[in-house]
């Protein structure tokens, strides 16, 4: 049995979420002897092939992971284009897009995309390079997030803002050059959000394309915030301003 | 050479915001050819042994984990007590406490320690039973943040709400039951945020204790953040609140 063009989700909400979002599953291995009413039931309603397995199976397909008695195989995530990040931008007076500058660790990006999809954003851009992409390990961080946002996927972030920005995105980095803090920035209109890597934070042809560069304010000891963090932060204060000055 | 009484902490960030923290190490370990010249140096200024060590003993000594090449053996970490944070809030006028209600994941514990060091607020409750402790991995989430915040271990949470309350305390819950969003809450004065486990969120005796019970507002399929993004949301909510109200 052949899975090699499938995805795997594990985990109980990121299996859950998998099945109330775009991608069906075409198969859900669960637990022998572990009951799992709800999702035995959605997938019934659905149509999707239900399989009782060893937890050994479980084990090893999720590399030891926390897998909850509980897998999907899904068919491989569908990243939108810039092409597309534009054609649905057109459409939009407001909006707010999550820009990755190269994270590299599977929590922040799964982290990430469960912030996102909590406030329900337009959408995530990530690179091809120098970013994790969509693995198993995200996914379950992620609790399914990806379902219910789109990710577009580019070539190289720093030429696509470019264009982005002549499509009428405004640009907010967050960075410690920052001359205003990040609850002093106009969120209305087409905002994107940048947030830099780990260890490199935002590279600077990316800052110099930034429209404003915003700080956390900080009065401790330690320097900088986790990024999933301190994307997490900045979302939702320009979620908060949209809602507050609409 | 028994080392029991001690407790590890490893990697670059971790081991160099312990060397600027209170516990003095008792000797750091650095992998053979790996050059650390920053931690080297303050170790020599400090009179801290270094040891040079082949690679295997600190993927053992960490478990595996991704140590970058330097350990530190530091004295067991110390709490303070129930009595020590009743002194400390009545010699402020305003504070800020995180207060953990059964955090159970060390990402999660380690990246509030993590965000509430960089906020620099006043301290960290949490409670010996149904809560990760300070364990190696905490640390390396939480980049040694322990270090420069006070964390207080009580025997159980909700009783001691009551008697800082008593104190001049004021509790904020964050819980789906919420009447108000975040943003909408006077911080003013000293102020504790609860932040609810990972699965089950805030325990009923707790809420009640609390003076607001407030929501992120969320707009998007996915229906609740991680615990550690959520709190970091609601601690630079209340530190900006404070700075902007002086």
């Amino acid at each position: 049995m052949k899975t090699n063009t499938n995805e795997i989700v594990y985990g109980f909400n990121s299996v859950m979420n998998i099945l109330t979002g775009k991608r069906v599953p075409t198969k859900v291995l669960i637990m022998n002897n572990h009951h799992e009413p709800k999702i035995t039931s959605i997938c019934k309603e659905k149509g999707i092939y239900v399989e009782s397995v060893d937890r050994h199976v479980l084990d090893r397909l999720s590399n030891n992971r926390n897998h909850q008695g509980v897998l999907a195989y899904v068919p491989p995530y569908e990243y939108g284009t810039l092409e597309d990040l534009i054609n649905d931008l057109n459409k939009k007076n407001d909006a707010l897009i999550l820009i990755l500058d190269g994270i590299e660790d599977p929590n922040n990006f799964g982290s990430l995309i469960r912030s996102s999809a909590c406030l329900g954003i337009d959408g995530i851009l990530i690179s091809k390079n120098h970013q994790v992409q969509l693995t198993p390990t995200v996914s379950k961080v992620s609790t399914g997030g990806e379902e219910h946002i789109r990710i577009y996927q580019v070539s190289n972030i720093a030429q696509s803002l470019i264009r982005l920005k002549k499509n009428g995105l405004w640009i907010v980095a967050s960075d410690g050059s920052a001359d205003r803090d990040y609850d002093e920035v106009n969120y209305k209109g087409k905002i994107g959000i940048v947030v830099g890597s780990e260890g490199k934070g935002i590279s600077p042809l990316i800052l110099k394309t930034s429209d404003f560069i915003v700080k956390i304010p900080m009065e401790g000891k330690i320097t900088s915030f986790n990024a999933a963090v301190a994307g997490a932060i900045l979302l939702t204060q320009a979620m908060n301003y949209k809602r507050r000055n609409k």
